[in-house]
């Protein structure tokens, strides 16, 4: 890392004229740290405490154009996304978020303003997830870049992986669904409301606290819906080679939704079914499960080679995507 | 992460061809795995072992054209370089590597083998720090982007920071230094050798088992030369509050560098100096050490305000680089 103390030396108001080593004090300065960062950001790295004896770590990149643009989103949103979808593979292990690295390519005529907000935004979401943010790097780039990586602990739990649902088990979500596609169409037709769906396409808040609280429930398999459900239960079912049939009557559509699906004439059970970006979680339970708060059932684990159903059928539609088809 | 398990379903060559799936695949399996990898890729997150109860954490970004260059280097030199930055770091925490997570940003036209090899020299310096790569995210941008966190393991003893500098310490360096600065400049002329230069500006070796040799030792302060000794001296004396002095008659210049700067018309002890991307180890230790095998005197620690000076003098030359200057 480079987050070195030393002096700024230049008034200006891009990277180039702050330079890299002033910037870089100017985002992690003064951030309050929780009691799990034992050596914050200055040195060559960081220290976090891992009282579990394991530390469960994630990475996700996002690029200007590819994940996020800066003509739909204020840099403090970019920040808050970043953060979030990270933080969410922590939780869908059934871990409690400790600690964020955030590395940073920019131009050099980058505003101090971009990378000051998108910091704050960074800071924000690792604050709604109690983690601290403990170092980081910053570099010269052709376009904006922001990779991060979390750190959680387990809480002397096993992990839960994709791999141990069972034919007969429950199948719930906890967090919104469809929101942020939602918000992804009314963007891509130029309008900027109805605000609710337009803030989730611009930061999820993916429910951080019920990633552990099923695993102490006792979920036997979790995944962060980033893709979309259909698509990342299909994940978790390939991985426990078990089958998944979703009911739609148990689906929740929000009336939002279906105002904007009115508006644009479009499906928002799509939406539920396929949007991605939203970072609900999505987990299996034994059938006798009391689900934690905030967790409803939405289908049943079946036995291996039925693949993912809506109610009984194949989804006919596109489930999700990968970022070069 | 995006890590998940699930076919291939291209036979292109390109990244777009392959798809993200596939090819994050095609980049994590098969790796071998040490004992301290509980969960390696392909689920939302890994688990390592983090027996200390505390976990070191830094992270690297690199960028093609400001970091490294694929006409100078291959992409299996490329990996090794990136994990070796940020592994050093690590090490001059005192800690021992334990665990790598990859981010890669390329455009959809970048070739599959490129991808494949800078995965293969990823693992193979992570080897040599007997690290495990557990985990990465694969996403399209529009140049090459590189982004490494490391993690590892402190063994119950102190982490070493850049402020514990005492006036009377020893300041000792282990490792290469003024190398990859020659390497640079045989390359900046069009050179392809001679080999040992070149091959340490490709990808630099760091001494990862002398930071924790270091600890044990009873290291002071230490930190990584990225920037070059003096700059990064400078770095540790500002933080500990402490002048040092370098003495030029026990820096080792080695035959190699003065050929090379007898050729180019270049000052080879200037290299040393100032010449950055080795990433050797720069630490200081209490008067009376046995220094640990591998390190080497080159001067002494002094009262604060005196700064970093070479045979008592500053040194009236650029001492290192920032990537906007």
């Amino acid at each position: 890392m480079e987050d070195r103390a030393v002096p700024d030396s230049g008034t200006g108001d891009t990277v180039a004229a702050i330079g890299e080593f002033g910037l870089i004090r100017a985002i992690t300065a003064n951030r309050t740290q929780p009691s799990t960062t034992l050596l914050g950001p200055g040195d060559d790295a960081a220290v976090v405490a891992a009282p579990d004896g394991r530390v469960v770590v994630s990475t996700d990149m996002l690029v200007h154009g590819v994940h996020f643009r800066l003509d739909w989103s204020t840099p403090e949103q970019v920040g808050r996304k970043a953060a979030a979808v990270n933080l969410a593979d922590i939780a869908a292990m059934g871990a409690v978020p400790t600690a964020l690295v955030v590395g940073i390519g920019c131009p050099a005529d980058t505003r101090r303003a971009v990378l000051t907000e998108l910091a704050d935004g960074v800071a924000a979401e690792a604050a709604r997830a109690h983690a601290g943010v403990v170092g980081g790097d910053l570099v010269r780039a052709d376009e904006l870049v922001i990779s991060i990586t979390a750190l959680g602990d387990l809480g002397g739990r096993p992990p839960v992986s994709r791999s141990g649902a069972r034919p007969g088990d429950i199948v719930a979500v906890c967090g919104r669904l469809g929101w942020a596609a939602a918000g992804l169409a009314v963007l891509g037709r130029g309008f900027r409301s109805p605000v609710g769906v337009v803030g989730a396409q611009r930061s999820p808040e993916p429910p951080y606290e019920a990633g552990p609280a099923a695993a102490v429930a006792g979920a036997t398999a979790m995944i962060d819906v980033s893709d979309g459900l259909l698509a990342d239960l299909g994940h978790l079912a390939e991985a426990s080679e078990v089958g998944i049939d979703i009911r739609t009557d148990l689906l929740d559509v929000p009336q939002k939704l279906t105002d904007v699906g009115t508006a644009l004439g479009a499906d928002p059970l799509h939406w539920v079914l396929t949007g991605g970006e939203d970072h609900a979680l999505a987990a299996t339970f034994p059938s006798y499960t009391d689900l934690p708060a905030g967790w409803v059932r939405i289908g049943t684990v079946l036995m291996p080679d039925t693949g993912v159903t809506v109610d009984g059928v194949p989804y006919e539609h596109e489930t999700g995507w990968e970022h070069w088809r």
